[in-house]
């Protein structure tokens, strides 16, 4: 009965590749961390030892000591949660339109009762000096009592397209929302590919220092599933515990969040997964660009979206590689690969090789 | 780097027993199923082919070949988004005033916008004759339509106290939902052992003929996590998936949920798990009762309720034996006892051992 | 075009009579008020000088200068708007299980989102001893965290049964919400009963000193609508006009609301409209008792409930006296009397013969 | 006791004027209506005669005999019941970026569980096309289950800025509506203005024969307060009445609505309302152009909006004409007037002599 889980690696089972990262299970730590604690009894509920060594040694991590850290399943739980019980009834969350909370949580902000208030993006991130002039126009709007006040700030490290915020952008707007009274809330779902990333100037206690809330993602960073929210203030979400039963995001047998982030901030776990996969993507990164492709967004992380024609979307579909992305007035398609820790040398050879107008 | 996932079997670990069913981790099959599918890349969301195995058993296990087969991650979550599905907004659901929605899941319901309408709970039951007068007050009522109107019927089977309904009283319950037009609901948390039962008369097949909607405990019953609703009229909720993924109960490695239950539907392994426990709870009940502690539950499954003194609550919460129940006004306890399949004899006899008049 | 509005004193028009409080129109001076300001342009949205001059009226009433004071259109919508301000998420209201948010206001408070906990009514009222159990019960149980915690006491005064509560248990309820946190409601939609009712010790002042938020009903109290809600402490609720504004609880002309209650709260025309309907309630009452008709509440307000034959009921009901108050399992009903200001003395009188025995 | 609502006429009385249509109070004919019923005693929340007798005034009107009319007390409050009536929950209404839900109503459609999905104005209206290629897009996304669905289309007639659709435009709409499978939803709160304008070319029997719902709206159109709803197809919303009870849009004097639209459907009042306020519009409208001032928008009904520097903005309101639009960023002004039946000649003359460039 002994289990096989490094099949990922075997190089004989050909399997969809590039799509997203979360098409593989856990990595090979995390799920061993899983199978070796599986016969021991524990409190439910996330009251047992793992989670609170999860949560000490993701303090260490954002140098926080006093931090707050609670393990959600997914991250649009997570979002909702978070947003409903940092804003007032009277408020809605400031996002770019791209955010995830704006186009893919299929309105779970709304359903909890809030508005989500738009701004373009640039490059997929909130342009400070954009967010001061919408937090100035309602200010001074006569009609603001009518409207939907802004009370929090939401972005994501790295954005929807991969982009990365620098510190001088977190700071700017940590700045306004310090003024406005306006929190900031961080959705970390592919943390790990900013915290590996030559590029990235923001650390865990960067972000500790200047969000009321972020959640350093698991999902999509080689846990089977979860997130850990943090709170730089503890208390900062009076009764969270409640309000998390209450919506449905509470494991009974919470040390499966613990043990999967206990393995992933045991040496250095973590970011390692972010730099196995970021290597992977500038290879391809690399490649599509010497095959003339050009890169539809300035990702240095994960993410990778170029513009392809509808027969060779269709053909790399078939063949297992990347996903939909958009789909273009014209007919034409963006496709987006997605590298992580699972993602092979062969697989980004063969995909690049699909796609060399040569061969196309 | 070879897990150990059966640990639990390891009787020189002195770990709490019977405190509940979700301490354990998963059964060492469902954890093998997951282990040896954790290198596989998949789709996403249950769009995966382990989900369609599992929703293509559990079809077959209900007779119920047409039945629309959803996984959700815990219990709480399920009875929300399926009974705010199930209403209107003006409807109420009808619940025992013992039932989990009415009492441990911190207003969920009402969060979704719902009211929990109580009756008075028979052994733990609803009493069909009440539910028809209750029916009867509010149909009759001639400011009924100032008043929440009841629009379905939550049961748990086995309920919330370990008892059971039987077939003629689900029949009853399901007859005044017909003619009234209230959708019936059945959590099953804990089916197994209901399943399992010598005492049981309802089946798989019975539920589905039954219910407009029930769910497959998994969490309690030998997996990491996770439940398995069924509508065996589809479409009996329309785009059921973008309601989940509006309420943060989509997984995106979907597969996990999957993989567990095709495990738990293989070789008749949810109801093996199920009849394991039993059988502990048989031994277990009858030396409580031989050591001349009355039951509180007339419950044939796995959970025994029975009341101790202080000082012998405080010494069994100290062994690692049991749990909390109620605490009674005179100062004494309530402790409840639930079995699984991790149970091993000797902490039976342990814990009969403690509670030994003469020893105590 | 000369209006018409003292109709109701014309005793040569046959009307529906005792049924309720809210079958007339506005009290003469009110509907005046609102004829002589018909024709000015003020601002909207209640920030004209007739809603600042009601609010200083009030003020003054109740001896608490610095109150807030905000007009609602009905007691629904403030009981709905208020609690689920003054809640938590993850708190719920804990009222008597014939309280009006209980029962008869379709769910509003839990479609905000709250749950509504109810204890047995002792004569319609909460019962200090009980609330105190109910609070340390919730307090002592492990559980708690997965339970709705009580966070408000809503009451009202008169009860649904128009029964009073005195200064003392008033205090005592308010003494138990202290030390616990909860905040303390109290609805007055028919207040005028009982500020004017001879057995009533508790004051506009004394609500002001010891609730968190209660209202002065205008509805069923001579207005053609409205109800004052009074914060003793201002700001007790943040920004409450967008979420009123948000809730569709605000009107366009706000003013509507500030010249009812300025008209009301001058001349003491609140305390006179209470006192004459309580001197035709005093009537009916003796005149039923010397009847032999037991009085199914112990109220000394404006509402009056006895039993019934099915046959006298119909015929009350047939000849406009009277509403439903509840259909007995034997087939017999209760029916409810209410006064106010417009009812005459020949309809007590009609209604006792239709009611002698002897003639019945 | 004479009341005098004629004082609106009164030359002397200096009052703020132009500023929007809900500052005065009802036309002296509604009001009369009020007083004259005032006496009587009718059955409440909206079962009364007058509301019948209305409701079949409406009917007519819209030549539609099978129409279901409720009345609701205002704008934000119908849009929010009935849009969250008319959606399910896991939808969306589509809404021009200026339409009244998605700015100025505080986020109610949110606070009800939807998002407003928005789309650029074109001359403040959904343009057909633009509407067609937002479903299109929608339905072509292969994410979509992850995203709003579109389940109604929000609109006004006049719309916010004043312009008015044709039977072209809303024949366009309806059609992607039908096709598409969203609801088509029509807010009048200002459809006098459009019914009475020489430019519209839609009727209320083409908005019976086009829209799901629509209101026609009172409290700017000569009422006190009260929007009427139309279902041109009785029982669209089950229900309804528990809804709105739910909901706080139950007036308990239910009567005060129907005798109010009773009078504006009887001798043409609403459509003389509407008359009455365009011929000033058209005047003053034709004094600004004179004048040089730029319309802001192409309002052919009682709304004008044209740009002023700060120092004319800030004397204007302090003379007490027109009201707020916007704040430009060069610290400029965009005033709006408003006219309504109490608009006098005078009052306009008097404007357009203080907006005389010669004097400014």
């Amino acid at each position: 009965m002994a289990a096989d889980y490094s099949a990922y690696s075997d190089a004989n089972v050909k399997m969809p590749a590039l799509g997203t990262d979360y098409m593989i299970g856990a990595h090979p730590l995390v799920l061993k961390a899983l199978a070796d604690s599986n016969g021991l009894r524990t409190p439910g509920y996330g009251t047992d030892s793992f989670c609170e060594d999860a949560a000490s040694a993701i303090r260490r991590a954002c140098h926080c000591p006093e931090a707050e850290v609670r393990f959600f399943i997914g991250g649009t739980q997570t979002n909702a949660v978070v947003l409903s019980s940092l804003l007032a009834p009277y408020q809605g969350v400031v996002a770019v339109d791209s955010g995830h909370i704006a186009a893919h949580e299929a309105g779970a902000v709304e359903r909890g009762g809030h508005k989500v208030l738009t701004l373009p993006g640039k490059e997929g991130k909130i342009d400070p000096a954009a967010l001061k002039t919408f937090w100035a126009s309602w200010e001074k709007d006569e009609t603001r009592e009518h409207m939907v006040m802004p009370g929090a700030v939401y972005l994501s490290q790295p954005t929807e397209i991969g982009t990365l915020y620098s510190l001088a952008e977190l700071k700017a707007i940590h700045d306004i929302c310090r003024s406005s009274g306006m929190a900031l809330y961080v959705d970390g779902a592919r943390l790990a590919y900013a915290l590996a990333c030559e590029e990235n100037d923001i650390t865990l206690a960067d972000l500790a220092a200047l969000c009321d809330a972020f959640y350093i993602g698991g999902t999509k960073c080689g846990a089977l599933f979860g997130e850990a929210l943090v709170l730089p203030r503890p208390g900062r979400i009076p009764r969270l515990f409640s309000i998390m039963k209450q919506s449905g995001a509470v494991l009974a047998k919470g040390r499966l969040l613990g043990i999967q982030f206990k393995a992933l901030f045991t040496d250095n776990l973590y970011f390692r997964i972010g730099r196995e996969a970021l290597e992977k993507a500038d290879r391809l990164r690399k490649g599509l660009q010497e095959a003339g492709y050009p890169l539809l967004s300035n990702s240095p992380t994960n993410q990778i979206m170029v513009p392809v024609s509808a027969p060779l979307y269709h053909r790399l579909i078939q063949e297992g590689y990347g996903g939909f992305w958009a789909l273009k007035e014209d007919g034409s398609f963006e496709i987006r690969f997605v590298t992580d820790f699972s993602t092979r040398e062969e697989e980004i050879e063969e995909l690049l090789s699909l796609m060399n107008p040569r061969n196309a």
